[in-house]
């Protein structure tokens, strides 16, 4: 964790924030969550909001900040002689507070009493545990205190989400280093990835490297590996397959760091080690996607913007292709890439990978004066806002053939006029191509995070297998 | 999974043990369990009841069985077209009720409604959507729904609680199988665990190296890998420590096989690769008591027994190097063996490495004739019953150097004029000794799971370091 003066400056910039407001701010840590029977956990993982507030890495505590009069307390359980017995020596409550900067200690038993009567200010919830703990303190249902949606949660304390929200989107200099960290882990878990991609392997033996690495070196992986022959399908589950000839290997994974900062990087490989024409026409076009996404990220542009551009960079390309026909500008205003790209250009990213996204994916994502575009596609951005120095995003682009989509629409004669629908048959067993990179806004443009860049071009990444 | 018709039969086993019983029996599957945010979860883990009745690895379901007219239904939630879309196509709950055997199919939305009215008989449950889910579905409380200690869950249905105790304790061939594919992935793991193990190694980096294979090979890690130069702390949560020279590395870790079936192994290590002689001795005793406790096993032996016969060879071994004094058998019967294996000999394993511990240790691990001890060491016994062919237990003594623990008992008093406490001063830097195999009872005594067996005499152990 970082020094105790910069969870205590964190603390008084929310505090500030909520001036005017009385009662108090309640921060609930996580529990260990059983994946078997009760004493069978999963690793540890603290709320990601009393990470950045408290630094505190320990199942079973919570912390109470007082805006009457701004007294802070620290919760939790001390160990007993048998505990210590059976653990070894833990650093008790107080030593906790110390380090993270709060004066007052106090036994997690007496929390409920503490806040009896008093205004409870809380941000959302995620964990089933402090679904019902939380609802248990402050007198709510288990689901009234989660975002229910992408506005969030109506009986949160709008102006604490707010204030939050407005500390983590901006990256200090210490979680830069961090964020960097990870992203060269990201990198390098990246790379035992495509060294892994041999026609003949196992999908599962790719991803238990993968993850190996991620916890040698990590806490873990940032969120589940997406490792599969079928980039078209979004959420991937099962990597019990083995790698097919001439397929597009879409690899979408991360390290969170033992600090617990995220990464986040999409690579897709030719699984017989060079590119098809077909395959690299297209693949072409997401590459200059996302290198002309980059060259756009500077402070002041709105990400929605860079999305929207993109798009119909995308459909230009598409278009030279004979897979669309018509003006790029005009296609993307009528939201035809979202056939192509369902999903958003990035996220914002931190100590979650798709940051704060239970806080409510509006309030993190969007300025007060942007609304959410009902498009498929742009509709789907979780991250729109106008760009500062310190903002942390993916950029991400990609292009996918989905039958089911494209039947759909066809159907609907949505895209009529403009979708060559006869041309994309040809490509329906094409699966999908992703390129993701992090970037880091600084105060005159972009940087990407991490190391050196992994190969991206088509030749790179031909290269690169043939050395594998 | 297995066929239909091993699920079919399991089911009719459990019907034919609530005979006389009225209502239904209701089994609740897990569903995904957010890490952070919500849609970002573990991997996840089906309920161990629900696989071995169901079958079904797939979050969401619930399965309901009438005990007045034997009707089985499956509940669950069928995709829709967007669903299909974004995450590709995926069974019907129709379909899944197929290869479950069952014969009716529902949407869960149903499943309140259809069990207004019913006496509801069920298992205690353990993550925290279950005990929400369950105590909405039956009107208890959340905390009324699980295993409150050893003794289990009040409101749950103990008829019930017993018959899957019944079925799951004695293991069909089939899972046999499973189980030994279970144990060879766990031993590949441990081999190499073992090969990292070099003075200037970072303890993370082996437990990831570990848990990568697990991943590769298999659903993942059994239970949290303990990895430690402290083996006398039992619970070890940190991984951050480099190989010290002159230590003892306990390295007790399993893997969960992709049909979830658990192994669990635990060796012992000189981090040098010499063992010194003092370090030696002790290792000499605990692996005489392993094979001794091996040697014991076979049907109609209760495992207390084997327990209480181990603890006495232990401290005959400790009374030869003497550091305590006494008759063996005396100092075994007055609990003297809980000074250094405040643990018991070994555990019921199957679907969960620590089978079915939620549905009350007492129930799982005691014949009813059997009364738990309150002795040290043996009051930790987790499986005391009488051995039936198709057991599968865990064989685990260890001998500890717990300095908190001994002075506490030098100064109450406890084991004077047994105990050298003046002597065991000389052991306080010692650390611990565990070693750990799995053993299926047989028709004619015992079989240890799994391929060769890990090196486990102190010469086996040092001559595979020198080749790793």
């Amino acid at each position: 964790m970082f020094s105790s003066e910069i969870y205590s400056q964190r603390r008084l910039a929310l505090l500030s924030a909520m001036q005017g407001e009385s009662g108090v701010m309640l921060f609930l840590g996580n529990v260990d969550s059983p994946a078997q029977y009760r004493d069978n956990c999963y690793k540890f993982r603290q709320d990601s909001n009393f990470l950045y507030f408290f630094g505190l890495d320990t199942p079973g505590l919570a912390a109470v900040v007082d805006l009457d009069n701004g007294t802070q307390t620290l919760y939790g359980t001390d160990d007993d002689i048998d505990d210590i017995i059976w653990n070894g020596p833990t650093p008790t409550v107080r030593e906790m507070a110390d380090a993270a900067g709060v004066d007052n200690a106090a036994a997690y038993s007496r929390l409920a009493s503490d806040l009896k009567g008093r205004k409870v200010h809380f941000a959302p919830v995620s964990g089933y545990w402090n679904r019902m703990e939380m609802a248990s303190l402050t007198g709510l249902g288990p689901q009234e205190v989660i975002s229910s949606g992408k506005a969030g949660c109506k009986a949160a304390s709008g102006k604490m989400v707010r204030a939050i929200i407005a500390l983590r989107l901006v990256k200090s200099g210490e979680e830069i280093a961090l964020m960097d960290k990870a992203c060269v882990l990201g990198q390098e878990m990246h790379k035992m990835a495509r060294c892994g991609v041999k026609v003949g392997a196992v999908e599962q033996d790719i991803v238990g490297a993968m993850e190996g690495y991620a916890l040698a070196k990590g806490w873990g992986v940032s969120f589940p590996t997406i490792l599969t022959q079928h980039g078209e399908i979004f959420h991937c589950h099962s990597h019990a397959n083995t790698v097919q000839p001439g397929k597009l290997m879409v690899i979408d994974a991360g390290v969170e760091s033992n600090e617990h900062y995220a990464s986040d990087f999409t690579r897709t490989y030719p699984t017989g080690g060079k590119f098809t024409q077909k395959q690299r026409e297209i693949y072409q076009i997401v590459c200059d996607c996302n290198n002309y996404a980059f060259s756009l990220v500077r402070p002041g542009v709105a990400y929605r913007d860079v999305h929207i551009a993109v798009a119909e960079r995308m459909l230009s390309g598409l278009a030279d292709l004979g897979l669309v026909h018509g003006d790029a500008a005009e296609m993307a205003s009528e939201g035809i890439c979202g056939l192509f790209m369902p999903h958003g250009l990035g996220h914002n990213m931190g100590l979650d990978v798709h940051d704060m996204e239970d806080l409510g994916e509006n309030l993190v994502g969007y300025d007060p004066d942007q609304a959410r575009s009902s498009q498929l596609g742009l509709g789907s951005l979780r991250m729109a806002r106008r760009l500062v120095p310190g903002n942390v995003i993916t950029d991400e682009p990609g292009i996918y053939f989905i039958p089911a989509l494209i039947e759909k629409w066809r159907n609907e004669g949505t895209g009529r006029g403009f979708v060559d629908f006869d041309r994309l048959r040809e490509y329906y067993d094409f699966g999908g191509i992703r390129l993701e990179d992090d970037l880091l806004v600084t105060p005159d443009g972009a940087r990407r995070l991490g190391g050196e860049r992994l190969p991206i071009t088509p030749d790179e990444v031909e290269d690169a297998m043939d050395v594998d």
